[in-house]
């Protein structure tokens, strides 16, 4: 059976590769679509892959991924440390859910180390730069179908 | 005088009935809103109920609120611990404000114990379950009334 | 069935009326007593009102409720920030307890902004001045009935 | 016109002279209200002087003040630290209160270091062994007397 | 020579084996009393067994105490978090004082978790269910007895 | 070379001069544009006025304004105490930014004391009413002249 | 034997009946000082009062009364909340220290409610308005006669 | 059926007796063994009495008592308050767990007032000097077989 | 009507220019001074530009502007922190305040990044570099006469 | 080139499969090793896999993975709260270091949320059950072959 | 070439010997003077000796240093918990600084356990009596040689 | 009287001179030694240089430090601050404790800044680098020298 996964990318995501790339390395989120795509071709994995802005939109999208996906990632960037609405969608959401950060957030200052989210989450992944995208992937897939068999 | 009242659900709210039902009971907000719809009828009241994933369209409808509204019931959902904008929106609101929990807040865990919001209500009802709505109505009535008269 | 309802009252709530009116209104305690006594009448419940001043003469009365009461009310005033002792008591009832305040304590000062009791009640009504008590009349016997139906 | 004062002490003074005598000195609570009581009679002072271990005590007690005192005295002793009781009641009180400390609680441990009830008294002295009663009846005297002309 | 001992019990204690019995059992505090009372009567122990939901009678009788006990065993339930009054009351009692709770209140939430008393007591005693009155019983004949010898 | 310049509004400020005025003036947000377009128009500087009450648009407009601006003006309102998202997006902004608040935010309440956002700011200027925005173009004015030259 | 006392007042104190007379009466520190040489020419005490706006004078200024001095008064004002100098100055002086306020301290804001100098004080005296002057005086007489003695 | 009981000892309880005998008394950990071995022998308890400096140490032996023991006692003296190894295997460990303090650490200064390890423990007795670990085997002893029958 | 102004500077701004150059820059306090001089000789300003490393001295200055001042600036450098003497001086002050930082302390440290003084300011300008001291005297112009006005 | 790469386990982690099981799953450490060697032969990585309950063989064989590998794994339970000693060691440490947790800790009580090592590994993952050992390998061998190239 | 050096002490320290000499001996700041200058005359250092109650002094003294001294020591007693104004200063000198306390402060209680001004140090030494005196100049004069050679 | 001397290094400093020479500088732990080798023979003192990555090797170390040395110095490195084993061991040793820290820890980030083991020890010194040693064990020789005679 062919698994469907939704992966979420949170504000000023869009803009990767041209903010602090000493921290966050030269890639764009478009070419990280790319490979993620290139790499759920070959897995059998329908992949929808979204960004916003918008804290209400990624809630709507969690949402809808209860509809449509089996598992889920996301990247909630700056919504991480306080946001109760996404927190709350993420609870109600049944399937495993991996929160990713490209860089590792623990590292940083006393705001922005310990994300609010990471308690709804399934499992975290963090400091693996866009390579986290993939292992992502393959952690959701894991867990799906240990879940389904 | 006919009374206007306008009640505001926050984000996850859609999905009530659906979310955690051993916490949140198993009537969806459609239910609320016909259950709401019949008291009003009885009772002489125009109502608006509108639900909202989006914390800038909640600011929105309180400030319309204003224009149309003798009182507001707002259930504010995973925006009760945060929302500066929300507050501020609490503010300029000049009739009485019924800030509104299914369950009881109170006995959560610390993040979600304390309303940022419950300061700029007028007053706060929670833990009755989705009878809340209708002692909501009952005590945003009163105060606008009395407030009137 | 004729539903029990005990409504306790806690220190210096028997000056209601003459303390700081402007906060608290000009309504004394016997006022409320009346008007709930006239409310219950009509709505076929039986209805035990006290007040004291006295940490444990309120226990005393909580475990009391137990054996005569389906449901319990309490304003529990200048006990409600510390007492670990009506927490305990109101643990053991069974039945649905109703946490009152007459005005919205999450606008006051931080050492009285969170009552410790709200995590022992079943739902909390604060901030509807002395028409609390009746909204608290009307949830509890919708809960207690809601219970044993 | 005579002016009729009430001193209010807390639990365990009536033990005073036989508690940590080396803190609180070996004067008995009876040699100070015989002390009280001699200087107010030179003054022309009515005296109300009590002992009570019982929060709910004290609370009745500065409500009776109310309609016997010009002024209040209280020292509160265990009861300092948290009786949001206490703090209301003397919030209640319209009169000057003076609150007394035998001892300079500010030197002793961080959980007795600030009583919470001070915030609602007019004055405090503190430190000045059993002096600080006379010290007390002079400084009530005064300012119900500025007060009153 | 005869010993003497006080067992005070607190709050709700009256309740005991009605009250979350998951968590405290099913013994009744008359059946605790029972033990007590054929313990002590083998090992030629005079006992006094109180219980009281009075914060100012816990300290009356602990107070009272002075002149009639050797060795004092308190379970303050519900007043243990916050009681300067029977902290006070405590430290003037000069012989041995063991504090007692049946179930282990390190392991509850962070408001329940230390004991304000404590620091007045001699020893400590938890989680060892009723037979904690027992071993409570023994550590004060000991201490006592090590003490007067 | 012109100037391009971008002032951003958060959420309640198309309501100023409606709301609170003792603290925040009766001039509106029309009136505050009015004046900076006649203040620019002298200055030769080109002006972007924008106000939302979604923090997901103002972080699609920080990041517009990237492309089309050469300094920054931010009022976040009630988004200045948490808003993650509007934080990571002024980190992008390469130029100077200002952060404005019409009135002394020091001086109020612990929760709204400090902005989150000021540290990712160039400067801040606060309380200086209305007139801050004409400063706040004055010295965006200077700094990214100071920057460019 | 005569007794020399100092009193030292701390910073703004010059500016006594200037500044907020709402809260601090508008009694000059002139007055004040009239007030308390005319007690003690009375009493037969030798007074030095002294006021600076400097905490290193006032340093010296405890410093000089160990020669000159039985006991001391001081009013530290705005040096009463952090300042070390002060506090291990006290700290040296070996005879009775009287901390005066004007105003009730103990019922401002969180920053400005607790004298770190406290703890090095004998007593404190505060809230008694100008009265306290000659409060203090009087205890600090009494204090000093009754170590000598 | 034969008891099996272990008894852990922490670092720096090998010098009991020599280190601070004023709190800690002057019995050696030698003369507590062999009172311990008295004790059980008689009881008909098989004892295994261990001390080990090293944090590694008390974990393997915690572990080793899973094979070995039917409960356990240990005295974590200067691992108790931080040492997340000894919680988890404490976790591990089926039977009861009684934590054993020789003073009374509630009275002691922040840092050491309370032990991270007591939630992982069944119960926790203090303060009873080295008569405690005579305390502790009863306690265990009744536990286990209160657990066993 | 001529305005006077007087600009205040603390600490160690005297070093100016040398002090960590890459964050105040290189302009010495003299070229800030002549700058200010320049500024105001256009605009038909009396100034008063002082600085000290005192803070009693500072004290003094702000007194002493009561008489002299119709506005003040006041870039308190290292007394921003702590000092109550200054905070009480300042509330004395009855015209327009500027608190002025050269860099933008909200971007330093836990210990450096709020100033107590500015809950005692009308208006606070910090991170415009030594542009703000021309900003502040605009600002400090345009509320002196916006208020005498 | 041949990856080595090392994976050190901490302490209790030789109970895997045996400690709370509907956490930690029942898969022993064996397993776990086995499924880890039966990978890294098929990619070519010399794999070195280790457990320990003691702090200091954690800080040798990190110290020790200096000489030997390219990259750390590191799963430190009960030390990854307050371990100062493996802090620095890791911090030593120039290759990628993972930290790896099988459960999610961010879910877990205050206590255990936050692994204070976090901020000295390059990438954590938590969460992914024993599947979280691949995912660590997978990604240490990214992020050291991306690294040598 | 000769190395110059500046000792600094802070308020109170001149009289060393006459305050609480059970904590801080019983030599003179006269004494430390003159063994001071016996030790520099002989190693072939120039020194400056001073004292000050006065924070301001204190300030410019150290600014002073900048254009006398190739290393500083300084004792800032009462104002090592505070002072902003010292801080900024020690940060300007640009040779190595010692921070000096006779007594362990790290064994004092809460207010006076950590100085603010260590982290604007080179290096700080403290407990070792009036002999700290001599081992910080041996220090600084290292810290200076191999800084300039 | 030759003078014995131990001086304990804690977890990592093996590696000193590889690890972040730019903060511990280049010399190796082998170099300290040979440098404290060389100071000693002069000086008449025989030392004993050990290291151990293990917590409870150092509470072994310090205890057999007891019988064989007059003074002791620590580098705790790592275990610096929460080492509760520590602590009481070095709490027990009767001779002075120099505690030493070749950085200047109070310049670090908070986690880092303070030393738990302080108040145990006789004297603190940091910051010098490895001449630190040096001068430790010049001041561990003159308190034990002082202590002796």
């Amino acid at each position: 059976m062919t698994l469907n996964l939704t992966i979420l990318n949170g504000p000023n995501l869009n803009l990767l590769g041209e903010r602090e790339p000493e921290i966050y390395g030269s890639t764009s989120l478009r070419d990280v679509e790319q490979a993620c795509n290139a790499y759920v071709k070959k897995a059998g994995i329908n992949l929808t892959f979204l960004q916003s802005n918008h804290e209400g939109v990624l809630v709507d999208w969690i949402q809808d991924a209860r509809l449509i996906a089996d598992a889920l990632i996301i990247n909630p960037a700056g919504y991480s440390f306080h946001s109760g609405a996404i927190f709350d969608a993420m609870k109600i959401f049944s399937g495993p859910i991996i929160e990713l950060h490209i860089s590792n957030i623990h590292a940083r200052d006393d705001l922005h180390r310990h994300s609010k989210l990471s308690a709804a989450a399934t499992g975290v992944i963090c400091g693996l730069g866009t390579y986290g995208y993939i292992a992502a992937i393959q952690a959701a897939a894991h867990l799906a179908t240990a879940k389904n068999s």
